[in-house]
């Protein structure tokens, strides 16, 4: 099987090269690599941040692992050009609409949170997060107004199909867990979210077996942090979600053991740390690749059909930290790849 | 003077009502009351959620002091019916554009916030919301996409002087605070958050005392929980401040206890709690009314120019926690009205 990896700008290189070490070690031959440029790294190689090249490695993959994309030296570039549309293409050309947040204390890590340890320790908890539409994807654009003013806009939208689909995610993973779903929005204010509602509602019906509220997206933001341990599955939309799940995430602890997958229709799926690409400790051996390697364990378990190989992996990380691994996001002093050797030497 | 009293629905009533006695007390007769139905209830009396007679007293007075609003009965009615529409048309109506939400931990309530804390103690922020534009008021509704299909949307948008206006006011505050201002926007996905983020730079020339930084939404939403001390004054348009506000107060404790003003251009403003209705505890006597009590010395300090007696009012509300007053939100037992007693008391 093919795993095309793309490890993007600042520290994704370097997290990464370790992630490959492990998946190495673990899958041996089953797995093929082939490597590609994105982000700012592939607009500096080539003028664009989503190359052909690399967009057809992604179609061709069976899976995709992808390390992280941000770049200050592009910041001034216009926006068609900015790493950031490289994630964005991949998301959209690839109908990878589905994004799996989980966010979970790790029980050795319960001092790294700045949640109270009782509070943090009830976190466990999937993000689904629409990643196809939203603000992020509608007409958007600087136009002047009447009086002659610059002015920015974005049309924020969804429709039924749109959330007919990241719904029945919600539901299907509120199912295989503890059969509680909590959608949220604000139709208290907007359309967008009065239609999301309505739809969630109707897709309800076919799963009676789902305890299903819902809650306005201020008030969860507020729940994320008072009670964290209320919550089961959240489905929510593309900007709500890129709020929240960055929020719970931090409140499991520390934002670099944090994993994602983004999945299409028929399950093949993009796999990233939640993490950026850190630029300020890019290259410094700094960075925790736990995010990166939980990630690939999603990739074996959702695209790869190796579940087994999935729970190796994660039982390692876990080893490799009740053993004492620590980075320096978790206040320890171990490099990169030390971490990535904890790991190994856990498997 | 004149103050105008909207209590509105829910725990609105009951924690006006102790904050009517709290400034009867402090100052006498040189403020006078006249009181409207708005939200849930005036739809109840009268059939609309903002009547006529509501916003000519809003108008008139030379401040407002403002329950809450929000109706389960009401989810149903087509949205310009609905409590909420009241709050969004008196911000509009009045040109409320700056909504100001301090997030500070009590000391004497260190064991009310979820976080650690010595993660907690170093809350003292102040969030400046924008409140009259953003998706909140741009064109809406539900339509048929080419395929057929029901679609809701929203038109997120910001002009250069909406930008402006809200961009002085944050620097204003962080002048006369430590000096420091964050402006979170979605730069990287937004045309609205481009435009904003361009203005707010320009606007800094103006200031060359402060130091403003930029933040992605999604990174604050985790900063606010890693380390919310880091902040001094933040701004932010209306739906990015509405979840962030809630979230940093929840940072600092109970909801039940923070106050917010709603400023025009000449320093009238509407004062609220920043906590809802909560229709589950209303009429029970179990609201804590301090959040109500505080907003009413922002009102003094801020639209009625009696700083000594917003003092003497927070001076109050310190000594009556420091004395032990708790209500069930602050883990206590006292009623809405002992909790008031208690301030009375403490003056
Ligand atoms: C890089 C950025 C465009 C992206 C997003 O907002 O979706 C990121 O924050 C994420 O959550 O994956
Ligand atoms: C009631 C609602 C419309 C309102 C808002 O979203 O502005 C509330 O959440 C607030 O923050 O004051």
């Amino acid at each position: 099987m093919l795993v095309a990896l793309l490890p993007g700008d600042g520290i994704g290189p370097e997290v990464i090269e370790q992630t490959v070490r492990v998946l190495h070690a673990v899958c041996g031959d089953a797995l093929t690599f082939e490597e590609a440029p994105v982000g700012g790294a592939a607009y500096k190689a080539s003028g664009h941040p989503l190359p052909d090249a690399t967009l057809d490695l992604a179609k061709r993959a069976d899976a995709i692992l992808f390390g992280a994309v941000g770049d200050p030296d592009c910041d001034a570039l216009e926006r068609r050009l900015r790493p950031e549309q490289a994630i964005l293409g991949l998301r959209k050309e690839l109908g990878l609409f589905a994004n799996l947040r989980p966010a979970k204390l790790f029980a050795e890590l319960a001092d790294a949170s700045a949640l109270r340890p009782e509070v943090a320790a009830a976190i466990d908890m999937v993000i689904v997060r629409e990643l196809n539409g939203d603000v992020y994807f509608g007409e958007k654009g600087m136009r002047t107004t009447p009086a002659g003013r610059r002015q920015g806009y974005d049309v924020m939208s969804y429709d039924e199909d749109e959330v007919a689909r990241i719904a029945r995610v919600g539901f299907e993973t509120a199912r295989a867990r503890k059969g509680r779903l909590c959608s949220v929005d604000k139709a208290n204010v907007l359309e967008t979210s009065q239609l999301w509602r309505d739809v969630v509602i109707e897709i309800s019906a076919d799963y009676p077996d789902i305890a299903l509220s819902h809650m306005y997206v201020d008030n969860c933001a507020m729940q994320l942090v008072r009670n964290p341990g209320q919550f089961d599955v959240i489905v929510t939309g593309n900007l709500f979600g890129d709020i929240l799940s960055d929020q719970a995430s931090m409140c499991a602890g520390s934002i670099g053991m944090l994993p994602s997958a983004s999945l299409d229709s028929a399950g093949k799926g993009l796999y990233e740390p939640i993490h950026g690409s850190a630029p300020d400790i890019a290259g410094q051996g700094k960075a925790n690749p736990l995010a990166t390697i939980l990630s690939a364990a999603m990739m074996l378990r959702y695209s790869l059909n190796r579940p087994a190989d999935a729970d190796r992996i994660e039982a390692a990380v876990a080893k490799a930290l009740a053993g004492g691994a620590r980075s320096p996001d978790l206040g320890g002093a171990l490099t990169t790849a030390q971490m990535g050797e904890a790991v190994l030497a856990a498997l």
